[in-house]
């Protein structure tokens, strides 16, 4: 009980080893971290949260890099959470990328840390949320998630983040037609990186020509569009600021309240459905259980019969339990 | 209910309208067609379930194209499932593949669709895993899954296949060094595709060095490593023969009750977290929950906290509703 008290206070004063520890000890779900995990939820809340997706070979990491010096400069603190999707599929330099930005490992304003995508259940990974809380605990002002956007990971972030950047480089063109309106809606600023190859210019006026054909309200946010060559640093000062300005401008208009509620909403959610998993799993009998499975392989039953004879029997069991207290 | 009834032994009997109707009415959550999934769902379990995943452009859809043809010869009746991340970050030219797949619409052994990605909800949507049930309900003998595996969708599939066929193109070599060991372990078939194109035999010897490492008993399903090039129908009828073998490979032990009943399992907890969920959205008094959301945003709660009140309240709502009747 001690130790778990030591380990809060440290990580509410930004220490990066209390943090490291008690981000593995959600990961593995020890008692004492979970609990500690709780005491902190109290003091989140306050960060402000950016996603940042594409596909792979855009160049994101070395963008996060140059925003993260960028963001320095300007004394604001940051949370990096890079998911590695853990694949050989995405045939990116992946860990090069994470080397390049290791440079700021020196500065206790940056706190950075990989995530595999390994124990993904639905949307964003649970270690990805909980690591967001403690970065948020850990009074970082911005706390970006950068994530391979293929599929559905772009709208999964956008579930978390206050401000979606979308990144895309030239040559992807022919795929705007295919985005669906879903992702669009979602996107606040988009990224045009490799601004120097050929193609870019066209890609630019392909992204302004599908935004002007949305009607945007007086009040709305329209979503610029950035030329960015990241490698350079070149037009990444402009990006960092439009990210600042869609900060306050979503504090400002009921936006963020609004993100932040939906936030919640999920949170408890998902709360819901973890706390019903873990009745079922420790205390319902477990032959009872696998008798009903059974029924389920063999197509006696269908899911949804199943699972209302199971939540009938949960809802006795914890109806008989309080009566007997 | 007449209807329902007639849309069910069209779908048993194989009509490929009726089942298109079927998955959208599921799709778009029609209460009749719900009720007829209900009812098909007890004429499902039969048929062999092939997960194909890979990068982008490493062939895939060219490769499902010659994998029907080939089942087709055999007089193997078969049911494609295309997932299309509907993402402008694939890059691929999605809508020429499925063209090329479209040569097989004229043949009533072969009911292909495309699925979008959006509503994902967890691992493999919803609409997919219904309509692997419709397929199945159409007896269909093989029903082939195809997604782009980046990140999570590979182990994602794994988790309906009963053969996982896991594809890659030369070039993708020193990627192997990433994999996960939970990705490796699920694959059932390693496919070095475009095997024409220079490293497809450094990336083959790659796999089997790797695959050699592993120590597989005796009775254990030993993965093999095939060399095909899909665009040219060359290598494919030995990978139809292997997925095949494995058919039977895991019928013969005890590994696809095993597969199967992992996935009602699954089914099971699926279903009670959407009655829970369908519950608490449509019986519990909305003010009620804005209340909990609201401390929750404001952090004068926790999730757990919250979703143990609004756990008690179903649980203190739904015994007092039996009470009364």
């Amino acid at each position: 009980m001690h130790v778990t008290t030591e380990l809060v206070s440290k990580v509410l004063q930004g220490n990066v080893r209390a943090a490291a520890k008690l981000i593995r000890g959600i990961e593995d779900a020890v008692p004492d971290a979970l609990k500690s995990f709780e005491t902190i939820y109290a003091h989140t809340g306050k960060a402000h949260i950016i996603g940042i997706t594409g596909a792979p070979g855009v160049g994101k990491s070395t963008l996060v890099d140059t925003v993260i010096a960028d963001l320095r400069q300007r004394d604001i603190t940051v949370g990096v959470i890079a998911i590695d999707p853990s694949s050989p599929f995405t045939g990116g330099a992946i860990l090069g990328d994470r080397v390049r930005m290791s440079r700021h490992t020196g500065d206790s304003g940056v706190f950075i840390r990989s995530l595999a995508t390994r124990g993904y259940v639905g949307g964003l990974s649970k270690a990805t949320i909980s690591t967001i809380h403690v970065m948020d605990a850990m009074n970082k002002d911005i706390i970006i998630v950068e994530t391979v956007g293929v599929g559905q990971a772009e709208i999964d972030v956008t579930r978390v983040a206050d401000t979606s950047v979308l990144t895309m480089m030239p040559g992807m063109g022919d795929s705007i037609q295919t985005m669906k309106a879903g992702i669009l809606e979602a996107v606040d600023i988009f990224v045009v990186n490799k601004a120097d190859q050929d193609g870019a210019h066209r890609l630019n006026a392909e992204l302004n020509s599908m935004l002007a054909m949305k009607n945007y309200l007086s009040g709305d946010w329209q979503p610029p569009v950035l030329l960015t060559e990241a490698i350079n640093s070149v037009g990444t000062r402009a990006l960092v600021t439009e990210i600042l300005k869609h900060r306050d401008f979503i504090a400002a208009g009921g936006e963020l309240d609004k993100r932040r509620r939906a936030r919640a909403r999920l949170a408890l959610m998902e709360a819901i459905q973890d706390a019903t998993s873990n009745y079922i799993d420790s205390e319902i009998d477990s032959s009872y259980l696998e008798n009903i499975i059974d029924d389920l392989t063999q197509r006696k039953l269908t899911p949804y019969a199943a699972a209302g004879i199971v939540i009938g029997r949960v809802i006795r069991q914890v109806t008989a339990s309080a009566d007997g207290k």
